[in-house]
């Protein structure tokens, strides 16, 4: 998940002086606020400081953030002619400040780097329905109306991420993250047919890149079997599901990561440490569990919280270094 | 769900005259607005036209629908005192317009008829956030930070929701129907300590009155054994887990409900088609399946597609009358 935010004072001093955009578009910037939580509660693991938009733009889909509110595409995909009009992205040249952000860190860091990319439904979710949306009225209208465009929505938006995440593979990052964050809104069945074979035409190809892919969405407690099915070394779990039983429905021979609640950071330490125990004893004797959050940390988050949480985690488990 | 609403004509027409809640405490009203739907399709039984939040004004949780919105509780609940000046209800002094549109529809009504109330946590979300929430964090903090009001609370509205649910089976309904909608925004350690206690305080005492429970929550494919050990002869699913994946979660001895996506009601007729035979497919040779949408109609859904959907289901098996 992402680590920095508007919970630390850090952060919004820098946010103060420069929009979420200009950040992740200035490499020396993007590096001092992924450093920032890295630096003050000594993780384990740095993730990117980026936003999961960032591909849209190159692919000719601008928008913007107003200040507040979540993005703003200016003008949504809605016709086939939009989904054709789309350009081939160019990682090296039009996405080249991420990559020089990896660049930069990689010399910073004294842990592993994370990098991420936006998965094919979640883009197309932002990219038909013009921001933010509650129950996807418009993506899963396209869906169902004209297949044929919706294939060639994702997968323009497959070859784009899998070029993204290889060029971020060769600048440096030590594992990968495709966040499928709104995947959960879809039925099994349109997973399959709609979604999956795109996940999959980006992560079958990094398999060969020798760093893990960590594959996560929310709300997928009934789609963790496909899941699986569409790659990656690791699965995302939001906090819907115990641990265990997530890890039971996926199966052997694949790692899990998560899943606490992020909303138990606002929570008294003791009812806090209680569930990071009990997410550690559900992960006890498995091999290949990375503990995280459930989805992202929220802004009003308490700072002692967070290093409580990471202090919990560092007594039952040293780090690995 | 809830059958009727403003994908209806004759349903926009009676609300630009009446209010949302002048129909739910209007007897006549509610009964003409429960009908509508049934003599335009000719479903199988009829769902009781009201609002889960009914029964938190004579609770002593007043509450208005500004127009276009949400509902906005005028004093939401934050603290033990705002709990304890809680008021018991009586459902034939102060819910009495619900039980008498009952005893009017009975009269009326050639198919069952449905009643229902708001489970415990989603009557408590309501009432401690204030309106609809997307992360339920007010409601999560409470329930962390003073899990004895908390519980004072859930159990204040679970006697409120079993004796309003006990008049409506006396009054006449056929079956009943426990909506938790928001259940599903909680980790099962969460809903097994702090939910399904009171949720089974409804469900349990039910069982004695001779009609079927239906308990439905959405977002739930992580807790559905959780949901059947808190009670209901039938469970409900959303869409975001196969129906037959979902039953085999909840074991046997268990009836379901669902699951069709209502996204699936602005899909072409063949899509909308196929979607229903696989659910029809799923749920063959089981015993206990009602058809049904995995959450409420949306508003703008064609009135053709429900004629469509209701046809296709009624080819796979005749009406049990």
């Amino acid at each position: 998940m992402r680590q920095a935010g508007r919970y630390l004072e850090e952060y919004r001093k820098i946010r103060a002086k420069h929009s979420l955009l200009e950040i992740c578009r200035t490499p020396e910037i993007a590096v001092e606020v992924t450093l920032q939580p890295v630096r003050r509660f000594g993780f384990d693991a740095a993730i990117l400081f980026s936003d999961l938009l960032v591909p849209l733009e190159p692919l000719g889909i601008p928008f913007s953030f107003a200040p507040g509110e979540g993005p703003s595409i200016e003008a949504p995909i809605r016709s086939r002619r939009d989904v054709e009009g789309l350009r081939k992205v160019v990682p090296e040249e039009s996405l080249a400040f991420t990559l020089e952000a990896i660049r930069l860190l990689r010399r910073e860091l004294a842990v592993p780097l994370i990098g991420f990319a936006g998965a094919p439904f979640t883009l197309a979710s932002y990219a038909i329905e013009g921001g933010p949306s509650k129950s996807f009225e418009k993506t899963k209208a396209l869906m169902y109306e004209d297949p044929e465009t919706w294939h060639l929505l994702l997968s323009k938006l497959a070859s784009t991420v899998r070029d993204y995440l290889t060029a971020q593979i060769e600048a440096g990052v030590a594992a990968v993250q495709l966040f499928d964050s709104w995947v959960g809104a879809l039925a099994p069945e349109d997973y399959r047919n709609m979604v999956l074979p795109h996940s999959r035409a980006i992560l079958e190809p990094l398999s060969k890149l020798g760093v893990p892919r960590i594959h996560f969405g929310t709300g997928t407690a009934g789609i963790l079997r496909e899941m699986r099915e569409a790659g990656g070394d690791v699965i995302g779990l939001d906090w819907r599901i115990d641990l265990d039983r997530g890890w039971e429905e996926l199966g052997e021979g694949v790692a899990v990561q998560g899943n606490l609640d992020p909303h138990l950071l606002f929570a008294p330490r003791d009812v806090l440490c209680e569930r990071v125990d009990s997410i550690l004893r559900q992960a006890a004797g498995r091999p290949g569990h990375v503990f995280n959050l459930g989805h992202g940390i929220l802004p009003g988050t308490p700072v002692e919280s967070v290093q409580i949480l990471v202090d919990r985690v560092h007594r039952h488990r040293p780090p690995s270094r």
